[in-house]
């Protein structure tokens, strides 16, 4: 159950770094979308390291192939599988650390649980696995998109360096700046902040070491009503699903920790009927002059943008000296070789939209069952 | 679905605010585990409102019955069945609003996805709900207590009042807060800090207002090897359990969103041998010198302390005067009448434990399936 | 999970036959459904032993309370909790073998399972467990009628004497067997086949000995497209359903072991544009010449009557002598005392309606996501 | 959901007959189980058509290949993931009846439900589907074999031809009787049967028709204890997991059918505490004198040989001229051509096979929760 998402748009995600290939099978699809293995490629590119210079160098082309679930380009309402072939590989690297636990990596916690570990890249603990997650949300977001619904994610934070402003509003303004967030080779849309994150992510380079950062990731066109009262929330269910790529430390909606330092007169989001700010990304006829909600009230979307940020740790595999232990708990030092991106924030972006479009579509499809007709 | 949580060790709950009852149906509880009636009183009793001055006077007396499961004593292994009569209900308080979106709750939300809604206190969308989830975890604890898991939670932070130490390093020092926890009226263990939250919480009620803040929860004792890779990760596990604490905008484990301003060499958390600060609550052999990781590395614990943060906005019930729509769209000016508290983090303190123990004991249950003999 | 039965429309049963309660909690009923205790009164009265001469004489009052999820008399989309105290509960009766095992009752294998049991009555293993089932499959049924589906459950055989026509093909034809079927205090519409029947449980009452039998149940007006066409085939559901009642040996649809002997020429159904003996339970537009699938090919319904047959073995609980061995496999001679049905076919009739009322309502929900708008 | 089974040792089956490759992925295998591709293509072998003259003459080598979950030759307790590509695809026998309901098949239910199907083939609703359960399957054989559980099926029966006796009584027995089976073209172990077997199954092709049957499987070695008390009765869970196979009509344990003309003195079993005739199939020291209850009391297991048997219709597809209709609803005469086997009675014995060894490993790793230490 480790390595399946959903309740009613469920996937299944398998593979390890380094083994034979990678993929996802999704379940519940509903049969009659039109769908390509385009559309998949599509999201799996901006996901796939080696962009630009301040990436790491690994190349992986990472093709998808649609094994099933498909015909005549139109879903089946079957399984969808999809497969991506590993190409990249050379275990050679990590060969030398197989017996040392490297600081902030999940080898001394996958052997706990397990007993043993593909050493190979990290195996399945390797952010590689989310390869998956966004061909599946490739298909989620194609779901999406029929009912009207955008959405897109940037850099917000790197270091020190930050967007403080709340730049999502419409469902216009969220396509536009799609654009300008992939013209930017950090996905950060504010140019100037741009600059300043591309420098710190060299220097840290420089310095063999490695930077954390934010994602905002918002939702516009949501329509009011999706999501489940009590313990799946779409707010707790985002906060899952975010909380759950690789390197994630903290999740927030709307508000998020600043709300521990408001008072409710301030906190509060005024009903109104109609609101020109928003209206282009709002569904239901309500809107709300704030959204510190963030789009969601007591676990349900009220039709306004869903907000959500999450906390990215700095990668753990520097390539300055650290020190560690072995297997046998003597002292050794190390130093993680390989070819490692200093700062993975930019590529989470569209993962972390691949989990939200995959939260969305799952509700929209609960959402179907909550009212006799 | 909306309304269980857990894999293994699986909760139900249900009831509304004002309906006959509330209650929980736990399945998955294993057998031969001793408990009493009083077990789930303890905690239910720590939840309850009306137990200090800066709290809501409403009386619940919350006295649970355990109706099956436990046969002599012990658990059968057959689902536990807890119900708790709602004694206090004062459905009139609520009447002259059911035609009025209250700002900040579920009122417009509840109506776009059921089509209807109990107005009165909320329903099922009352915090109420929690008295089920509270039983349950008091169940979990004494699963955890076995194998040595202590779990504490305390309030860290109230407006701009804070508590900024990390106050919870070993299993012994986790069982003494404990204690001065309770001693505070508003579940803050440091004394000076602690007073000014009263003081904060006091000028809030007289403004007509409320306020937010910070709960720290911690368990200590946890074994190395609890959690899966991928999904379920226990970090997102937590994650989502604790998000979905009404009035939860955010959730952070160990570092949280301060590790985006962090760099690796300084975030890694370098492994040992021994490390003296840490023993009492320490699982598995190996320590880290720091804990940015929270106990969890790449999803699964790692034997120190699981350190959990939730951010949770200023309620959104206030006294003083607030703008809002009616059902028709048609501006209203309302006054949240009834007894409510101005703030609610100290509350959330056993509630954030019990979700705490809920993930952990559901976790503990999945590692006994990793691996063969 | 093992006490969870369904996807979407989920219920969660609760209780031992001789502790505090036994209850109901159904999860995912949807929002805006006429309900009233008396709609679930109504099937628990069927259930209920002690209605005539030749059942047990147990008093069970069995008055159902609706606890949460009906407001204003209608469904709230909240969870459903339904509690029947017990009552007549004399476990006196089972003091003196409570160290035995009992032949054909489950008190070895629980022993096996959880270390202990509940050994008053059959604990949980008692089939006063199905008092949930029922109570939430008269909610199911509610939701089945609102869209034209009626289900009519009967006594088919009992020891040699037996029904051998296919009596249920249309809706008119069922809603009026239902009254036949009511009539009989076996529960069997052939009135000749009833007085045998009668003759055979006192007799076998007589020799201190019980009678085994098969129950048909038949869905009649069940729109083509419900079921899913791998492991949750309409078909292998119900199976699961059906033979998860205790006593259950064997489960079969429409031609059923029969099919064993049978020719595919012969077995297969032609497809027609319209047949009047079967209009009236038919929907979808097509109908088979006769009725060999059931009412499901390839794991979907076709429109059809869905057929299903259950065999019950006879009751365990005999008067009469029986060897058997205790906890430290001493032989043992006994006698089952207490107040034990001959024969429980009868009362198996609104149970297995239940079930099958649970597996189409849940189907029928699940078939709302199978295809985009 | 509808393509996953099992709770904690989880299986999903993706594929159509005539796409790209079908597969399964396996999520829930514990770690530290040795594990290669032959143990896998060993059970599909058994699979396959086109083993001897009286089956299809279609070619379907079907290798499988694994693509993650095992490294250095041992489970790592990630998913693991098998495929096999399709071969003998040849779409163009089916495209002349795409618009016509053959008999007995999935056609127009697929519709009803999707909107749309592959009909090459059947697409998923064909029985190729079932290469994933197998392969799976040979898995969770595996598990059990470590655990001394050996499972073995045959044919019983084929239209009027049968073995009547209950031939697999001990460990000892059924591991020969395997090799029995496998000597058989029809996989019926007595070889008067067997003979009579295959001049049906021969006469039956002559005349352009099929025949159906019955197979029995049988698992020894099972430890008392397995399976849960209500739903997920390990009975109703092998009546659900026996009955999702294609074609299958009727499921029983034990008994079965024959239990209703029986009386409980005659069918209890009696309980002693050493039985020579079962002492190698044995587990947990009672045995019972007869096995009515085919190894399963109150839905758990007692130690027993678990007994089950299923009922499988006469193949849809026959080469003899039907009536049907197509889409339009006009009447049409078809035949079905192609490549089919007149009797897939002895090929459902591995896919019957693997679906008990599926439902036993899962109940194996859920019976390790039940107890605490």
């Amino acid at each position: 159950m480790s390595n399946t998402f959903g309740q009613l748009f469920r996937i299944t995600t398998w593979g390890e770094s380094h083994g034979v290939a990678i993929g996802v099978v999704i379940d519940g699809c509903p049969a009659g979308l039109e769908l390509s293995e385009d559309d998949i490629q599509r999201e799996l590119d901006r996901r796939r390291p080696g962009q630009s210079k301040i990436a790491s160098p690994r190349k992986e082309r990472d093709r998808a192939e649609i094994l099933s679930g498909v015909f005549e380009g139109v879903t089946l309402g079957t399984p969808i599988s999809i497969i991506v072939r590993n190409e990249d590989a050379r275990p050679v690297h990590y060969e030398e650390l197989k017996d040392v636990y490297r600081p902030g990596h999940a080898d001394y916690t996958w052997e706990a649980k397990y007993g043993a570990r593909d050493w190979r890249g990290g195996g399945r603990a390797s952010a590689r696995e989310t390869v998956g997650r966004v061909a599946a949300g490739a298909i989620a977001r194609k779901i999406l998109e029929r009912v009207g619904v955008e959405i897109v994610g940037f850099v917000k934070q790197v270091e020190n360096s930050l967007i403080s402003a709340n730049i999502v509003k419409t469902l216009e303004n969220a396509i536009a700046l799609r654009k300008e967030v992939e013209s930017s080779i950090v996905r950060c849309p504010d140019k100037k902040v741009s600059d300043q994150i591309i420098k710190l992510i060299e220097r840290a380079r420089k310095d063999g070491d490695s930077v954390g950062g934010i994602v905002e990731v918002v939702a516009v066109g949501v329509p009011a009503g999706l999501g489940e009262p009590v313990f799946d929330k779409l707010s707790a269910d985002l906060m899952k699903a975010l909380g759950s790529i690789p390197a994630v430390k903290g999740v927030e909606i709307g508000s998020g920790f600043a709300c521990a330092a408001m008072r409710g007169s301030e906190h509060n989001d005024t009903f109104q009927k109609f609101s020109p700010p928003y209206e282009g990304g709002v569904r239901g006829g309500l809107v709300t002059e704030t959204n510190n909600a963030g789009g969601i009230l007591g676990g349900i979307s009220n039709g306004m943008p869903i907000v959500a940020r999450i906390a990215i740790k700095p990668p753990s595999s520097i390539s300055r000296e650290q020190r560690s232990v072995d297997k046998s708990g003597n002292p050794r030092t190390i130093r993680v070789g390989g070819r490692h991106d200093p700062c993975v924030v930019p590529r989470a972006v569209p993962i972390a939209e691949a989990m939200m479009a995959l939260t969305l579509a799952d509700h929209w499809l609960r959402a179907r069952v909550s009212k006799v007709d």
